[in-house]
């Protein structure tokens, strides 16, 4: 018997014929639907979502634990746990290329948006009383102060009929007729390698649509030096990045009005984090201060301006609100992963943050620490031999039962997760000893035949050659270990320099918080292992995803977010750790495994 | 003896070879330089200012009357008073062909603008002083609190060297090097007939340059109302206005560029005073409330945006700031010449500005009535036989001594001026009576002669054929005499009323104040004759010129008067005249001449 599949991704639609009982994950993934996929259909990752429309289909037990209520009330579903047993139409979200967490922590947050709609009814003038309309409105509302200018023109409207006002604290930004009750937002987080969009309904206080879209601004280097480097050799370099960047802005934009079917005139503020560098370069601000010593930036403050003046397409009256950074290398997206963290009221924690720099923060009591260490790229796949982002067919699991790829595609390399899980099935199996040295002396035999020759040295063989997507093996060198040392060290030592200054000690940590891509995807036991971060209860390692974006998100929706945001700036006491001897010295000790 | 006369006029030079002797405003007239004189000369009236360039003049007796000690120290001088004895090299200062007042009262204004330069040093970050360069801005300078996001791309200069930041109360508008000390404001008066610009420099106190054009919106109507007829009936009439005016205003702005050599981009503010009607088309805001019952405008208050929002070419983040109004027909204008006649502290006064509507307030210790006479445009030469507006030959003075044109040219028509002069003698010489009749068969032999067929009528001979511009004589008949007293009777009793309202008689009046060129050019002899004013001393009718465009520049050059004129716009009580029954009787006792 077969059964009629309706698939819709974007604007297209398709059909297929499908046998009865067939797995809808295997299905998607035979038509060459991209789903990731990491646990490879175990029904365990949670990654798989789709949503069934116009029908029903009963959850299981794993569905309960990895989707939260309103998932499962919206109809989303995992592919790999459900058979096709009906016809079915299904939307498959839109997952790009580079994987980035858009879901994050599902929080309870205060909705108190400092823009908010208003229906406004005023009396007909008349001789005996002269008001003008907008002393009227004044007089009617008084939390009512000021009008954007353009808008005045739309007053006389009024005399005829009621209207909603879309309002910005106490500012007219809008005014629409009654029936016109719309009111978006646009939530952003701009990666050094991927920019991510959350689109709000802050009316009905949810989330319509999702987009991530690489940084076009990696043409000009990966990571933030190489690009601040590029405008300083550059003329107008700084001009270059930002154009770059506003045009992905729009772009996502653009996408995410036609996922959801919004009118762009209803959007009406976008906030942004992202590290201290991108909200430069969105501004066309010089970051050579910020490579440079005493590596400081031109500003660190919340920016709000109209959108326009960026050339931001929403709204004409619509605010950009750039969310304030701490440092340098400490940034506006970990401001938003305090906002996420904050929530929990937790008395000490510490939260990380690992791409290129590995941004630290150590909460104890009313006291809050930064650093950032330089870790170079190498949790993100760069100087690693066979090293990759987190794209399609990059192991991203690791242990004695096997490896996992992303999105089950043929493995093609190994990413920062996988990378991890490695290197802590080495130091698990004896392979390399506590100084991150292949002890290849000490293997068994069996254990022998995955060290091969890789270019003339021993090599640990992490995929073999007939099944990779080019035939040829995969391999983790000492170099690569090496490399993961100091990356891996420089998070360890500016973990330890922190914990230092704030006078606690690890074990006395309530919590310690992931955020990032990264730092979602690695297993907890095997970042204990490689003695990443200190040792706690696995239970209190919680992934917040991303951290960034959902920060942004909190800030659109919440007007108490910048006062709290200011006092988080003011309070962190930053460590800058290119003068300090101790993270040397940190440093050193960290590199090695124990 | 010859001499060489050279003459600039806007970026034009001209070089005259002049006989010895010669009168300067005779020779410029012959060289048709279009220059002002209403008294023809006589060097009492104090109009045709030039200004000697490059040599010294001694100036006579007249011109220290007639001019102030800043401009007799700048070198400006009244042309008809000097015969050329040397070689001379002047400048003409620009006059329109229409006349507009443009110099006012000269007042000792409080100077405390709400735009100001200030120079600011910051020290070089270190490691150990790692905040960023705004936060060092505002921790040193506590008054900074807000910076435009434009300009935080040039903050990095500043590491570099000291600048100059122009400040908007507590917001950076723009960063400049510190040898770059300029900051200049213009005050525009929108008139609906004529458009005067100021360029002030707002360091040094001073005005630089002044320039008066034509309103363009005139091809869409003489007054306010035919204009607002125009937008209601045309399809985006008010973006149709808002256009030309905004044109006006870039082309003014130009002019004002060109004479002074000023930079556009040090051009920070630009504060405008007009009608409510023109407020409202400078918005593009629909007028059409104020042209129908209950007369209520869209709005009154101050507002406030950045100029390049209407397309006004200035300074990126220059402001343009409308003066709050009082009434749908008491406008910007009317609070203009309020800030200028409160300088003088007056207990009672009566302020009138006659135009096409007659608005007059009355002050009575504390309090402030207002309300406008629809006087027509009768005293702006329209409906008049041979009415002209204030233009080149134009009769502007009469007596039993004859007549004065504007600027000396051949007659052409009479202006408002010369209408109230001649009423007044025909008055004083009993050619009609105080129901305003020609009373023909009283008058002697030689006064009759003064009496022709016109059209079949017996009309008043203003001017004889003989010497008028066109050859045909210029007259006075009894139809216009009846629109004057139309006109001076819809005045007369506004002011009647108010005194009523207010509880005064006129005798207790301490000052009456004239605004507007009408105002300004008529004879104080004449206008009590008539009984368009009440009777007081003559001494205490002061001419404030054109007291809008001075308002303005009081408002751009003292922050205070922003509050100060929202209070006169909430204390005025506005009588609105068109429900009023008193105001029917008083205007048909005020038609009558006694």
């Amino acid at each position: 018997m077969k059964h009629t599949l309706q698939v819709l991704k974007d604007s297209e639609k398709s059909s297929i014929k499908v046998e009865s009982g067939s797995n809808l994950l295997e299905i998607l993934q035979l038509e060459e639907y991209k789903i990731p996929a990491p646990c490879g259909g175990a029904g365990s990752c949670g990654k798989c979502k789709i949503k069934i429309l116009d029908s029903s289909i009963e959850t299981v037990a794993s569905e309960k634990e990895l989707l939260t209520d309103k998932e499962i009330n919206a109809g989303v579903r995992l592919a790999c746990c459900h058979n096709i047993n009906q016809d079915l139409k299904i939307r498959i979200p839109n997952f790009s290329d580079i994987e980035v967490l858009t879901d994050g922590m599902d929080l309870d947050i205060d909705y108190d948006p400092k823009l908010y709609l208003k229906n406004i009814e005023i009396k007909k003038a008349s001789l005996n009383d002269q008001r003008d309309i907008l002393k009227k409105i004044k007089d009617k509302y008084s939390e009512i102060k000021e009008i954007e200018a353009d808008l005045i023109k739309k007053l006389p409207l009024l005399e005829k009929e009621k209207a909603n006002f879309i309002i910005n604290i106490d500012k007219i930004i809008d005014i629409k007729k009654t029936e016109d009750k719309k009111l978006y937002g646009i939530a952003v987080d701009i990666g050094t390698t991927t920019v991510a969009f959350y689109l709000l309904d802050m009316l009905e206080e949810k989330e319509l649509a999702v987009y991530s879209t690489a940084n076009p601004q990696q043409k000009y280097g990966a990571d933030v030096v190489t690009r601040i480097n590029y405008t300083i050799e550059t003329k107008a370099g700084e001009k270059k990045m930002q154009q770059e960047i506003i045009k992905a802005l729009n772009q996502g934009i653009d996408n995410l009005l036609k996922k959801s079917g919004v009118e762009r005139e209803d959007i009406y503020q976008l906030t942004v984090a992202g590290n201290t560098v991108m909200m430069h370069f969105l501004l066309g601000v010089s970051a050579e201060s910020i490579a440079k010593a005493p590596y400081v930036p031109v500003f660190r403050e919340e920016v709000e301006m109209k959108a326009q003046e960026l050339g931001i397409k929403l709204n004409k009256n619509a605010l950009i609100t750039l969310l304030p950074s701490i440092a340098s290398y400490v940034g506006a997206d970990i401001v938003a992963d305090l906002l996420v963290t904050a929530e929990n009221k937790t008395q000490s924690y510490l939260l990380i943050d690992i791409g290129t720099n590995g941004e630290i923060i150590l909460k104890n009591g009313n006291k809050l620490y930064a650093c950032s260490a330089a870790a170079g790229p190498a949790f993100e796949g760069a100087k690693i031999t066979h090293g990759k982002a987190g794209v399609a067919g990059a192991v991203s699991v690791y242990s004695a039962d096997g490896y996992q790829t992303i999105a089950n595609q043929k493995a093609n390399g190994i990413c920062g997760s996988g990378l991890l899980d490695i290197i802590a099935y080495l130091l698990e199996n004896k392979y390399i000893d506590k100084n991150g040295a292949f002890k290849i002396e000490r293997l068994s035999d069996e254990q022998q035949k995955k060290m091969i020759d890789y270019k003339g040295k021993k090599a640990f063989l992490v995929v073999p050659a007939e099944e990779t997507a080019n035939g040829e093996e995969i391999v983790l060198t000492q170099k690569d270990i090496r490399e993961f040392q100091l990356a891996k060290g420089a998070v360890a030592a500016g973990i330890n320099l922190l914990l230092e200054k704030a006078e606690i000690k690890a074990e006395e940590l309530n919590k310690i918080y992931l955020a990032g891509g990264f730092g979602s995807y690695i297993d907890s036991k095997s970042t204990l292992k490689v003695g990443l971060i200190p040792e706690v209860k696995s239970e209190n390692i919680i992934k917040i995803g991303n951290g960034a974006g959902l920060g942004a998100k909190i800030y659109l929706l919440d007007k108490k977010k910048k006062l709290q945001s200011e006092k988080i700036v003011e309070n962190v006491k930053y460590i800058e750790l290119s003068k300090s001897k101790e993270f040397q010295n940190y440093f050193m000790e960290s590199m090695i495994f124990d």
